[in-house]
């Protein structure tokens, strides 16, 4: 299955000026089929409804532990310090993000290339895929903050020029997700809707939207409407479950009160045929360590 | 059964200025038997255990309509406008609660004497009861900010000089609460454990503690000891749920980014054995509409 992709006129405008009409989307959610990969037709024909997959024991607690340690030891990596791919909380300083983290960890990088997670990317996206994005993230306990409601592919179209949304996000808990904790919120089958936002995008948007995002959210109305057509689920469970979601899906976290941190990898797999144009509403595209532009097609280790 | 209250040696001492030892408390958490009230024994004893009861279905949906109605109203009521019982949004200016909600609703004053409460609050205390605090609170969609982990007991104690936890609060839904949205989450078996809070309480301290607590809560070291002996559940249920809970348990809440708002009427039931006295650490008692000293005994509506 091949995308048609128009780019001279944008199907998928945002930043506007005023508020603009939901979009129902064209392009399939799973391009691939039962023969392609490890997901059967019903877990296919659910991620298509649905927008997203939870697959418990996806690593095992030895892996976990495994990575907890890499993510420690970069969180913690002097040579990192005022590194650009490190993001820290814009109230304690803490280290909460870190992009680019296949560049930075062997072992994370491997992972990337896992037939567990390489197999079925290539199977939700039907083609040869390469990372978009690749990052781990630190909530801590107590100050946690969440992100507002938001589609990761009205940004990444927006601002990297990713042309259709035939892209897939794999998130891998290494800490338990609890109800109570600042967990993913995802709205079920929302990812067949886009919705425009409002706002020009600032020069350098990046910098202060990867700590707290204004523009590319969409409005309180919109939100309100999506959630009382779709309802709200939760992503939880132990460490070592993956959650898999379409670009587009709406989701958001809130804070966390609680004791409980939260960690996890957050791998994006982009399809080799939906490489990055110029920015679709943006001055210039993002830096590469947050929309990497470079398609050649992941592999898996030899 | 009686509690033996020693008003010269504070048996609950708090506002320290250094970190002070946990106390397990020796007063009962129910003080009634199952002959005395609506709880059966296992109800009683399960109460006891974990500090809480929700009871789903507790008042009826057409009940939830017209209290949702009067809600509104008071929320709404131009007289009120600038009196102390009603407390704002600290960033929207927002109606966030409207204390002593007896006194401005004949209809929940009513409430506060029908025999599905106060016969449960006779009951779990032992004796006679009036209301100590009664209040109705509105959590946003979107915006709903969240109180950090307390006890409510560490405040009454502190601040309007109540003895000893023999008090109960119940909070009735008339929202949906689900896991998403803000709602309260309660430290199970923690009420049995109390723990002194660090810093002096200023003067009127209210005005400010009301929107955002910074005294009075417990530390970080405290509530992760308490989070991984206890666990931490959450009062979920549709509106109309009761969730009856004892003085000293902690609880908190996180914020509400989802569009579903959370409302709820709050009633305070305090022994009539457990007259308030003068504030066991602040300058001055609080206000009686937020801490009640007329200890007459509520009465059914005949």
């Amino acid at each position: 299955m091949t995308a048609t992709i128009d780019t001279t006129t944008d199907v998928f405008p945002t930043r506007l000026s005023a508020p603009g009409e939901m979009i129902e989307r064209r392009q399939p959610t799973v391009w691939g089929t039962a023969d392609d990969g490890p997901f059967d037709a019903p877990a296919l024909e659910a991620h298509a409804t649905r927008g997203f997959t939870i697959l418990e024991d996806f690593i095992t607690s030895e892996e976990v532990a495994g990575y907890t340690a890499e993510l420690d030891r970069l969180a913690t990596d002097s040579s990192l310090a005022g590194d650009p791919r490190v993001i820290t909380e814009q109230a304690s300083g803490e280290v909460r993000s870190v992009f680019e983290v296949t560049a930075l960890s062997r072992a994370i990088d491997a992972l990337s290339r896992d037939p567990r997670l390489l197999d079925r990317a290539r199977q939700l996206l039907g083609s040869e895929v390469y990372l978009h994005q690749s990052r781990v993230n630190y909530m801590p306990g107590y100050k946690g903050t969440g992100f507002y409601w938001h589609s990761d592919f009205e940004t990444w179209h927006a601002e990297d020029g990713m042309p259709a949304p035939r892209a897939v996000s794999c998130s891998i808990a290494l800490t338990p997700n609890f109800p109570y904790n600042g967990g993913l919120m995802v709205m079920p089958g929302s990812h067949r809707t886009y919705v425009p936002c409002v706002g020009e995008t600032p020069e350098n948007y990046h910098e202060a939207s990867l700590k707290e995002q204004r523009i590319g959210v969409p409005s309180e109305d919109a939100i309100t409407d999506m959630a009382h057509r779709y309802g709200v689920e939760q992503f939880t469970g132990p460490a070592g479950s993956a959650l898999w979601f379409d670009c587009n899906i709406m989701h958001g976290s809130g804070n966390n009160i609680t004791p409980f941190p939260r960690s996890n990898i957050f791998l994006v797999f982009n399809s080799v045929e939906n490489a990055l144009t110029d920015p679709y509403a943006a001055p210039a595209p993002r830096p590469d360590h947050i929309g990497n532009r470079d398609v050649t097609p992941l592999r898996p280790l030899s």
